[in-house]
């Protein structure tokens, strides 16, 4: 975890300020905004002001979000903690099913993981609540030449 | 892949069957029947029943699937097919984000990997269809003892 | 180890205090206690301040102990200490037959690691005295959908 | 998984008999016995014969299991199967407050994983039924010379 | 290598046919010809029929091109051949700086590996003759929502 | 990343120059000069001053350029990052196949990765612009002795 | 190396004793003792108070060697240090054939590696001095239950 | 394990001789014996007659003995049977120790795992036998030049 | 190691020929003729034809040799085999040394791997012979641009 | 790099002095100095007092130089620097033949990388001047017993 990301979580914690909270003064989805954080996306110069004065940081702390990060937060590469890790373990059981799913659906091609956006939500149930994850890719066709 | 997965995988292309036709044909979702053809879920004897049938394959072939299977069907275990990739990169870039997310609204605990289903629909877009995933798992609080 | 696992760690040995002595404290078995002590567990509030006054340490020190913590505090993945490897001797050795057993008896699905609890017995035996170590975890069955 | 054991696992299948009808032939814990027919643990004369009968196998067949075996039935060396799994995360999580709890209560040295026994239980629960697994091994202590 | 690559390899060299040729029958760039002979891309129908024809192949044989491979050609993940090796080494050496270079002319985001040709030319030189390969793939900006 | 790397990158941020201006300041290609800041290449001494003027360096910082490196600037060996881990995916899509026609074309041997060169270009497009990179290396045969 | 071992190392050298001298002050093995100055071993209250005596240090400094360490000294498991490797090709090449002869005399089995003591002398020889290492552990015979 | 070991050992357990009598037949140390049986050694024409003679093998089958092998026959290079573990285990534990000890006596330099030799014995105690393991090898000092 | 190297390896040894010998049949090094049969190197038709002369084989056989290999005969890539790991080891303790001096006589670059030759010669020694093994290959200076 | 290493090339660097100067202070191969201060050799009191002198460093600094290195000085252990890859690379295609080649002539044993020297020099050549590396170790066969 970067220092900048530790300042930043450590200021939200202070501030007693949620992601959902921090998602609305940046009219972004909360998502997206804890991946600004973590140092997993980059921050236009409007977005690191607002963030700034959500967190009462000052700006030149906060202008680090708007250099272009290098991406992948994870370490080791798979990852030990088990919150994290049912995510690999989703893909090491569901993966080659969801291939084949996508491609009869779609052709040759993949899910992008640029052009893509994700959400989390609670679902209300008696047996226990759930989580429900969304996510939502533009798909890529092969390109022949 | 096992011998077992190649037959089944073989029989639906020769019936020109799809994974959401088997669906139909079980009562369960595509995506779990393709766990099922690729040993990563288990068949109770109605459902292989069921199964021999669409394919037209004998019985004794099918009931494999009623054994509990060694899961975790990628290899190597970083799998190098792109459109598998994609969902390690989404970890990977989005993981810390995600747990911190999930923490902040339910608390110490993990989304169950096995009290959970999975779905892949199409959505629609001008600008180019998008491969929309949904996972929905119960949220299981850290037990103290 | 955190630094703040290794503070805590020392003023329980300043205090001469063992975990038994704090799970009696907290109310809760000396294990969990330990794992709380090592940042693998997450404290409530008001088992952060019995901590602090059992070891003598400023309420704030402790509360680190109620932020959810990156879980997994072995390193390498494959430990070399000898008291720990045996654990994972035992699952190389002994982990397919226990899949056998337990799916035996309950049907596809996995013991919780989460709902979940361990302890630690010493059993007097005059040829040397044994370690027994209880796992006793929810039986979560796979869904279908 | 070797020949044998595949051979073994398939007339036991055949026979309808569980691991613990068995351990009654043989006067052993159904574990252990799961442990000999995945080839981790080496048969007597009497036991392979015990065994044949039991299984309906020619004594030749069955004596292979009196060779001493080249033990650690997993592969990859953190196995992919999410049942198995959770006892490599469970050492993750709960390893090192394992050890100090160990070493509080017995000095320096390790629970043999030789001298040891193991049992799976189920502990009825209306919330869900549990698995108990109960581990029990001599204490050995480092020696100094 | 999969068993139909070496069939077609063959079928290739004792026609005496350059993958040149076989891409001006097909209409397609020589690459990726050779991309669909190693499994790394899916022939339409047409394709198919076309590559039977020239490489004098029964057409049963030939549809198992029209099936999405599951890609990834290379074993180990790090080739030790060294033609392949060294466009490791070119990325070990130059891929920070393209980053770089990359995302100060486009903002951040990847090149798309799907959206995406490339092409192989020899450039005569007196010093010895070069190899030139140019890659092409659309510029993918990383979205936020 | 080197300290004299971070120092460069944040002088070049602070003059708002782009690698473009640094290699026209230099006579060289922006890649090779971004190559050199990332301590993959070897300044002259002439090159080090040039650079320090600049970038408003003084020369004592800026010669540390003109030290032979430890080439290879990845870590870990596979990169986590997306743009990055894009160009491995290609080589393991299209590795097979272009050694395959490099020694159609050429015969037994490599393209150099020393006696080379690489150059980043912008190719605009209605449906998106593209990144078009060219590789250039000197074809080294393979010498029999 | 921890900071403690080079402490007692660095102390060890200027005094100028050998490993042999400590084990004799300690009434102890040479190469138990050198064993404890690299944290692998744990010393009584009587040991450390020798030690520092010997070594010129102040107790409260070598007080730290009463603590259980976490074992295993080596980074990267397999050392690169010729010396060290040795042993690990020794094993690579005579460790099945000493598995068997260790079981055909003694039974399903192991050496322990707790119960344990080795020593290392000096064989003189007119063509070249040899190494002589002694292991000798008890034998654990495998549990049946 | 390779066929002809596979084969080797087959005989010598039909023949029922151990080791120890093998040994006595070529006027070798059982280990070395072991070692030749695992293709981690290679016999001369003497030995191989030897020992067709003494397993009722046909010379031809036993000659493949006086090849060169490739040595090494553990998989995975760290080893998963608790047996050949306990090795690395010493190691992990006792390999800086070691180094250190080796190099007070005889200054920079090996042991040869080349110019060596190894046994086994079994040393009896009324609290459980031991087993005793003696390496011998020539020190070799670092040449300088 | 691939059939073809094996059937070659073969009929060498029945022939009772050295590589040597080889080496004179075809007018190259022994080294080069030996990585001909290890697959590392292409036969021109020449060469082919006169190798199947000298082993006796059918050039039907022989002809595989002048198809490109994919190199790199090494498995695992760090090999266990004592004498090709001294290899790797002189690379571990000189590598870093060779680098410094390379570059302190030439500049930025490398010795070629591909124009290159090696050669292997006995050096009688009344202290025991040695191996002189000599590489000799072009500098290839980096290239600016 | 150890600190000691940075401290010995940067005197070595502002002197201007080059390794085959230091190799004539000390009366040792240029390699062999470069090997002293990368920390993989031991120096006598003597050499330490030269280096010392050579270098215009106080004794103090440099008698580090007399304790016995940890060696292997390469990370990762398959390193990425082309220069030094390339000798990797030799063993990967050049390793078994090399193998072969030592063995016909010289029987079952290794090269010793301990009584082992190695040198290298430039060899002047019209179409590009040439590394030339030699490599000198004494033939150690293996012992039987």
């Amino acid at each position: 975890m970067s220092d900048l990301t530790q300042i930043l979580l450590t200021a939200k914690q202070e501030k007693g300020l949620t992601f959902a909270q921090l998602g609305q003064e940046l009219g972004r989805d909360p998502l997206w905004v804890a991946s600004l954080l973590h140092r997993q996306a980059t921050a236009s110069a409007q977005e690191a002001e607002q963030l700034a004065t959500a967190l009462g940081l000052d700006l030149s702390v906060v202008k680090g979000l708007m250099a272009y990060p290098v991406k992948g937060s994870l370490n080791p590469v798979i990852p030990t903690d088990p919150l994290i890790y049912r995510f690999y373990e989703i893909m090491q059981v569901y993966g080659m099913p969801l291939k084949d799913l996508i491609q009869e659906e779609f052709g040759d091609g993949i899910m992008s993981a640029i052009d893509f956006e994700m959400a989390v939500e609670r679902v209300e149930d008696p047996k226990g609540d759930r989580v429900k994850i969304t996510m939502n890719g533009k798909f890529l066709p092969y390109k022949k030449w």
